[in-house]
Order: structure tokens, then C-alpha cells, then sequence
């Protein structure tokens, strides 16, 4: 990825979270019950990159072929209709946030974008409701861009599927906690179902409201599997590779906390005894050398090296799917998201 | 309410439910990972009267003038379509049993229907899921009923905002435990958004499917409100002049856990110290005689006599409601449904 290309990402990316971010404020309002819409508002304005969301304008603009900074995304050209495609933007971040407050009362994780978890800030019920009152706006967004009834059917119905998809995810995920045997495949539809398809519904949907034909739907669907995949597995691996002070948190958690990733699943898969790898057992008192010794056991059995090219294939596949886009600078900026995801150090 | 009425309604509701439960075991089958679909079920399996679902059903009968004795739900005679009737009937249960799944975790209840509540049956994080994953499927059986997508969006988007005024209403509930001065209008504005939305949807969701008019999808919904408001309130009565047998708990468990009603509500702002009406604090320690004391207190000041005509006011509102439904034996149900909410005994 050129630093040219890497600058026009970073544009795009910020462009498009700022009219994001406004958007989340006026279908958000603080309402009665206070206490519960503060807690509704609480994760979602203490930040996120809104990726999602991007994406799905992204697909709206590119398939439109439209200039993306003179469109009005509250009254976008599909036919003679205006629809309002920032309402289906901000529905996926909704989601995405919602899946995140529930996620951190299951897995009792105390922070979250650098403040206290939901549960946390207020207590375990204000963090279910929040979760559950996000559910259901995301539909009453998604329900209400004004675009053709059918079109709006097709696309909530792909919300819906994906939010149980979701679910079955987060639960294969709990599940593999208390699991010794994972194959890489078993981590990799995880993957696919917890992270990969709000990604695939956020492309998908986009072009389920412009009324794009199947073919097109599928393609945009498979590029946002691709580049969820392998956004998860780059996390992975920025956990091993990147310097503690540049992650924000000790390099290598995930192996103290015995954690799997599809990197420690292919090293077992070699014969390597990932539990043994790291013997200290918290965060706080592992050192720099111990996890240094671990990265490089599963450097040389090629476990690094299998999760890199297992991404960098996702990455080539989801920018194939890109082909049935016009070609524009939207799909420019899609292509550039894909490189970004894996070439990205935190 | 006649005897004849009475055996009426009852064989109304049973032979609905059957079908209801028969279209569940079809519409959500124990899949993978099977874990947590399991529990999305275990709830739904446990019982229920299906009260949601029949009034969702009756709705669409007498609005269509068929004969419920001979219709196919599945295959439902909406102008020159056939709609799924069921998938929507199904759809208001599992947002019922979300509700309660989620409900039973914030209130830490150990029991529902007889059972362990799914968080004691499973653990937290599953309850939290199955919850989650009913949520989502209730919006896909209701996107898949084949009815006009006009009219599904309508119904879709009327689901959805019901479920954001059920998370308002489970908010206002909460708050009202750790507050002491609640009116009894704030007491039934939670009453509306906790319980008596869902009636209302469902009544209001099948008039939307077969495309009735506003006027009526109104009066509809303000049918649902009515009943599901004397509904709660009927609950609120029996607690206290149930006798402990046949209500299948300590009669009086209400007062002596502090638990705001609206019986208590009008107690109070009729100068009744409603704080030490039963002084003894555990619902096993109590008896007959205190609570026989405490409820001849609330007879006294007017307090039972205000609930029950409320409650009456509510039913009759309710079944004026009806009067734009074609007149046949299924609307003749929905009036004796009304009735059969305040007179039941348990």
C-alpha cells in the first residue's frame, strides 16, 4: 500500500466518521428514560473508527457512482427516490456497539475504547437494557432510509440473520474458552460469524437498498466476509508483533491469557505446546524476553507466517469481489480499507 | 362473563396455543451451536399461556371474516396473497420470552413458569445470548410472513419500536424500586411500556399484514393497551386476595417485599403508611393473619375497590376498541378475552 493510497484511506475513513458521528447524535436523542439513553449513548461517543458504517457508504456511493463529497447522504439518488442511507450507516454501528456492551458483561472485561465497560460505568442491568433498546433502534433506523419497501425488507432481513449469526459466534467463542481441541477451520467460521458478518451485512445491505441484483449483493457480501476475516486475524497478530507502548496494553496478552487465536491453533496443529509457551500467568508480571522467546517458537513452525498469508488471501479475495463495482474512487477507497485493515500497526 | 363465555374463550386460547406451539417447535429448531439454541427454547417449552399470539390470531380472523375452525395460518387469505399469519403470532412469543429471559437476569429471579429461570438453568453469558438470539429472530418470522412489504415494514417497524418502549418501560420498573414517592400515573405509564405494549403490537400487526386502515389499526392497538394495562393490574389484585393455595405462592408477597402496585401507589397518596403495612421481611416468615390485615386496610381507604375499577374501565375501553372489526364469533373472542383478564383467578 502506497503512502499516497494509505493518506487517501485515512481521509475517507475520518470523512465519513465525522458525518457518522453527527448522524448517531440526531437519531440518538437523550430521551426518557434518561439514565437508559445515556447508557445507550455512553460507548458509542466514547469513540470507534465507524469502519462499518464507512464501508456501507462506501458501497453506496461506488454503486451509485456519485461525488462523494458533494452527496447528500440523507437524501441519496437511488431512481427517482431519495433515500437515506446515513439512517442504515448509523444502524450497523448500533449494532456493532450493542454486540460490544453485552460482549463486555460476558467476558467481565472492565475497559473498552479506553474507558470503563457498560456494565462498569452503570451496573449489569442499565449494560443489558442499553444493549437491548441499541438492538432494536438499529431497526427502526434501518426500517426508515425511505427506500423501496421491498429493497427495505431484503435488508432488515439480512440484519436480522446476521445479528443471529452474531450470537452464535459470541457463543462458539465462550465455548472454545473451556475447549483444548479447536481446528483452525472450527476458529476461522467463529470468526466469520462473531466478527465477518456485520462487515458482509454493511456492503450487502448498502447495495440491497440501491436495488443492486443478486449477483452484485453477493460479491459485496463476500468482500466484507473477507476483509472482517481477516481484520480478526491481523488483531491476532498485532497482539504478538506489535511493541506494548505502541498497542496500548502488554504485547502477547492473548498468550498469557491462553487465549486462542488462529496463530496458537496452527502451532498446536504443528505439535508445539501452546499452553507451555508463556509460563508466567498475568499480564502484569510477564516480561518483555518470556513473550519475546514465545513469538519466535511460533515464528519458526511458521505459525506467524501461515496467519499473515491466511489474511493476506482474504484481502486479495475480498478486493476480486470489488470487480462488480463501477470503477470509481469510492471503490478505490474500498480496495485501500482492505490494505489498510491488514497493514495497519494498532 | 357467562359460564357459556368462559368455555368459550378457554377452548379459543387452547386450541390456538397448540397450534402456536406446534408452528414454534417448526419456525425454531435446535441447531448449531446447539448450546445455545437449546436455550433459546427452553424457556418457550416450559409453558405459557400464549395470550400474545392468540390475540394476534383472532385479530387476523375476524378482520378476513374466515371461519378460525377451517384456516390455514400458514396460508392465510390476505386479498390475492397467502400470508403467514403463524410466523407473525410466533414472533410477539419470542419477544415475549426475550423479555422475560433478560428480565429474569436484572431482577436475579430463580424461577419462571415452574423452571429455573435460564440463567440458573445455563449461566449469565447464555441467558444473555439466548435472549439476544430470540430478539433476532423474532424480526426474521416477522419478515417472512410473504404479506405486501408495504405492510411488512409497517408491522416490522411497529415490532421494533414496541421493543424500545418494552427496554423504557423495564427502566422506569427499575428506577421505581429505589425510588419512594411514585405517582400511580407514573405507575401505569411503566405498566404501558413493560406489558401492555406487546398486546397492543400484536393486535396492531396483524391489522397492518392484511392492510387495514389507520382508523382501524388504531383502535386495534388501543384494544391491546387497554387489556394489557387491566391485564397487569389483575396480577397486581390477585396478589393480594388470592388465597396462597391457588395462587401457588405466599398470597401477599408483594407487600411484603416492598414492591410498588398501583394498589399500594393509591394507598399511599391516601396517607397509608404502605412501608409498614406488613412488618414482618421475609416472604417465609409471614402470616395468614398480617397479611389478612394489611389487605382490610387497603380495602378500607379505597385502595382495592380503585384498582378493580380501573382495571374494568380499561377492559371496557378495551372492547369499545373492537367495534371496527366485522361482527363474528373471532371478535366475539377478543371481547371475551378482555373479560377473562380481570375475572381469572390465577
Amino acid at each position: 500500500m502506497s503512502g499516497q493510497s494509505q493518506a487517501a484511506v485515512e481521509r475517507a475513513i475520518v470523512a465519513r466518521r465525522e458525518r457518522v458521528n453527527e448522524a448517531i447524535a440526531e437519531e440518538l436523542p437523550i430521551e426518557h428514560p434518561e439514565r437508559l439513553y445515556e447508557a445507550t449513548r455512553y460507548l458509542l461517543d466514547a469513540g470507534g473508527k465507524r469502519l462499518r458504517p464507512t464501508v456501507l457508504l462506501l458501497v453506496a456511493e461506488s454503486l451509485a457512482d456519485v461525488d462523494p463529497d458533494a452527496v447528500d447522504y440523507r437524501s441519496f439518488p437511488v431512481g427517482d427516490d431519495a433515500v437515506d442511507v446515513m439512517k442504515a450507516a448509523v444502524s450497523v454501528e448500533v449494532i456493532q456497539t450493542f454486540t460490544l456492551i453485552h460482549d463486555d458483561i460476558m467476558d467481565d472485561d472492565d475497559l473498552r475504547r479506553g474507558v470503563p465497560s457498560v456494565h462498569r460505568e452503570y451496573d449489569l442491568s442499565t449494560a443489558i437494557l442499553a444493549g437491548d433498546t441499541l438492538y432494536s433502534e438499529a431497526f427502526q433506523q434501518l426500517l426508515e432510509t425511505g427506500a423501496d419497501p421491498e429493497h427495505t425488507n431484503a435488508a432488515a432481513l439480512e440484519l436480522a440473520t446476521t445479528c443471529t449469526k452474531i450470537c452464535e459466534g459470541q457463543s462458539l467463542d465462550i465455548d472454545f474458552e473451556s475447549r483444548g481441541a479447536v481446528s483452525t477451520d472450527e476458529y476461522l467460521e467463529m470468526v466469520e460469524l462473531k466478527t465477518a458478518v456485520l462487515y458482509a451485512a454493511s456492503a450487502a445491505i448498502a447495495a440491497m437498498l440501491l436495488g443492486a441484483d443478486e449477483e452484485t449483493v453477493d460479491s459485496l457480501y463476500g468482500y466484507g466476509l473477507d476483509v472482517g476475516r481477516a481484520f480478526q486475524i491481523q488483531d491476532d497478530l498485532l497482539d504478538l508483533t506489535t511493541p506494548s507502548e505502541k498497542l496500548g496494553k502488554q504485547r502477547g496478552s492473548d498468550l498469557v491469557e491462553g487465549k486462542q487465536t488462529l496463530i496458537t491453533l496452527h502451532a498446536r496443529e504443528q505439535g508445539v505446546d501452546v499452553d507451555d509457551l508463556v509460563e508466567t500467568d498475568s499480564v502484569e508480571a510477564v516480561d518483555e524476553a518470556e513473550i519475546e522467546a514465545a513469538v519466535e517458537r511460533l515464528r519458526e513452525v511458521g505459525s506467524i507466517e501461515y496467519a499473515r498469508e491466511t489474511a493476506r488471501d482474504l484481502i486479495a479475495s475480498g478486493k476480486d469481489n470489488l470487480q462488480v463495482l463501477p470503477d470509481n474512487d469510492s471503490r478505490d477507497r474500498l480496495e485501500d480499507i482492505a490494505d489498510y485493515l491488514i497493514e495497519r500497526e494498532y
